[in-house]
């Protein structure tokens, strides 16, 4: 019976099913975590026996009296865990993405879906990867996706020495789902505006809609994604990214101006949708990274009916990647956000460098 | 640096570009091939140095003198490996897949496309996979729909605590064509007995078609699916299979003959394309395991155009898995059969074994 010790930081969305997913999946190994800490509080095994992760720990979290560990004081406390350590971050906070090659490189294994650390500078990727002897192991599968096998089968295709030629995503399930509503195979007429407004009353939105309509999150997962597949790619502003934020409105101070203003826009919108379909297409917002022609880029495509990614439904997310071998590219699809799905990703990741360990 | 000793049975149509692949991958793991056998020759390697894999070893094989081991001496030369073993079972062969347990009881590690372990008695796969401390890890990814990351995906989703619901794939790359192409979302005429012929042609099927349509091949990888999801099926003949064979072409002696026929039962086939069209749906020959409904059925299903199922391309394979966490479904799809795809899902499993190894 394998055990292996467990720290989490961040209990929010995410953070709070991976801890009841973890207390409760039967596994042949035994996962005691002994620290659970957000940015105020922290709930630290002094002797590393496993905390009591039975229904009350967030109470117990809350009433917590201990301060959290500076990062330096976390390193040394994990290094002194007596069993082989993981450490989960489920924060998108960039100061400790950074601090990961320091975990990395004193043996701590990190599973995450911040993407913090691997969409930034190129050297903190390379520092994190350097292949050292001894290092820490690193999965991000739910920085990508998710849930969904995005990660693990770019390594599969990789390692075992497919040439990647295109990869194609639509990667953020807000603008899935407002690509998915505004351009359909049967043409409608609801506007642009009216989806981000009732994407925003879905909760799809990020509270100011434009950290979503700006592209940036997205452009971080084609980064992580290009990068994976041998495309060195120094952050995500070294590449072209379609902003869906008309000009005028990326200078005004509020969310709540900006929706009310995004009206006026509606007709240019259109006119981009309106050329799709004179095409017999539909127009979708997507990643691409390909190979043949070196390039990168965010922004608007247009596909025919009878393409994958024009039936797509709802905030699901979307990835095809073209190979040497896999010429009618291989796709995976399902949702790419949400609680459940992204902390059982990083679950899944938790249990895969255990069993390496 | 991690030396890894591989033994390969089997150097068919997935046999040699597994061993061209492992031959030229790089990875920081280095794996020794010691032993390569089909029926009737081998190259071993009897003190467990490299065999050499450059560019001749096919005339190597051809050319060998040495006669294949029996299960016993391979498992004997095997067991007495300085480093850690790998079997590579490149066969269909049934007495290979009845002898897994002994391999694995004895610490040997197997990575396989051989169906036959997996979809036989349900006795043999809890002797395979019986957690014994010690045993052998076993990885089959390949045994259904090839590379595609199909297998691992359901472990992890159980793995993580998620309850599966509905599981539904096209997972036979010979009837996907035939469906894909005799039923499609803008009707068309050809008849399902030409559409055979064509996939004839084309190499999709076996050399008496019969043992495609049957349903069998295909019913053999839902068992394995349905056993890892938890259902305890006993044999793919526990369940109901539609047979794409008309009834009275069941006896008829050749294969030549069963195709010269096959034409007088084409209005049954048009029939059914019919009952789908006039609901607007096309028609697909799918493997479904139904939880909720306790069912595990192979045969023929009806799909609206925005199905994914409805627009697949070719001899794609498709699965959509729907769980408690996945209400909308996460569907893997691409090419299911090939030899360079397959063996690359069996040399990813390779390289995961090693890994933990
Ligand atoms: N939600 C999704 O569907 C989804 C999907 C894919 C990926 N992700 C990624 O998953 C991660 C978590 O997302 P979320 O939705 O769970 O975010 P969230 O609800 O905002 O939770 C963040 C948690 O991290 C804690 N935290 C932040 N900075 C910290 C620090 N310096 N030290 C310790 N704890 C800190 C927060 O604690 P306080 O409350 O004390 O600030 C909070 O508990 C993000 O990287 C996100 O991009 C999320
Ligand atoms: N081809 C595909 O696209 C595909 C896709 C998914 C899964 N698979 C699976 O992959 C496996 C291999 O398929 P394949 O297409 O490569 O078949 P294949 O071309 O018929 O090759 C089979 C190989 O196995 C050898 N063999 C058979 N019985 C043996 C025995 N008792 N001892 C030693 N060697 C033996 C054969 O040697 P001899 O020539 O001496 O008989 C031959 O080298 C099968 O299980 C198949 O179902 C294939």
């Amino acid at each position: 019976m394998t055990s292996i010790n467990v720290a989490i930081i961040g209990a929010g969305v995410v953070g709070k099913a991976f801890v009841n997913q973890i207390a409760s999946i039967k596994s042949k190994i035994t996962f005691n975590v002994i620290h659970l800490a957000t940015s105020k509080k922290a709930l630290v095994s002094q002797d590393y026996k496993p905390l009591d992760l039975s229904s009350g720990w967030e109470s117990n979290l809350a009433a917590a009296t201990q301060t959290p560990f500076s990062l330096e004081q976390l390193l040394e406390y994990l290094k002194k865990s007596p069993e082989p350590v993981i450490l989960v971050d489920n924060t998108s906070n960039e100061t400790i993405a950074k601090f990961y090659p320091q975990f990395v490189a004193n043996g701590i294994c990190i599973a995450t879906p911040n993407k913090k650390a691997f969409s930034s500078d190129l050297n903190l990727w390379n520092n994190i990867f350097n292949d050292k002897i001894g290092a820490g192991l690193v999965y991000h599968e739910a920085t990508v996706g998710a849930g969904l096998p995005i990660i693990s089968t770019l390594h599969d295709l990789i390692n075992t020495g497919d040439k990647v030629e295109l990869i194609e995503g639509i990667l953020s399930g807000s603008l899935s789902f407002i690509l998915n509503t505004f351009s359909t195979v049967n043409p409608n007429n609801t506007k642009f505006s009216e989806i981000v407004s009732k994407a925003k009353t879905l909760g799809y939105l990020e509270p100011d809609p434009r950290d979503d309509l700006n592209g940036m999150d997205f452009a971080r997962k084609v980064t992580i994604l290009a990068r994976i597949a041998g495309f060195k790619v120094e952050s995500p502003s070294a590449f072209p990214i379609t902003s869906l934020i008309p000009k005028p409105l990326e200078s005004v101070p509020t969310g709540e101006e900006f929706m009310s203003k995004l009206p006026d826009y509606d007709s240019s919108f259109e006119q981009l949708k309106k050329e799709a379909a004179d095409e017999g297409k539909v127009l979708r917002y997507v990643g691409k990274v390909d190979f043949p022609n070196k390039s990168v880029t965010v922004g608007f495509q247009k596909y025919d009916a009878s393409h994958p990614f024009a039936s797509l439904q709802g905030s699901d997310n979307v990835l095809a990647i073209k190979t040497e071998r896999y010429q009618n590219p291989l796709i995976v699809q399902g949702a790419g956000a949400g609680a459940e799905v992204t902390a059982a990703g990083v679950l899944a990741d938790v249990i895969k460098i255990a069993e390496r360990l």
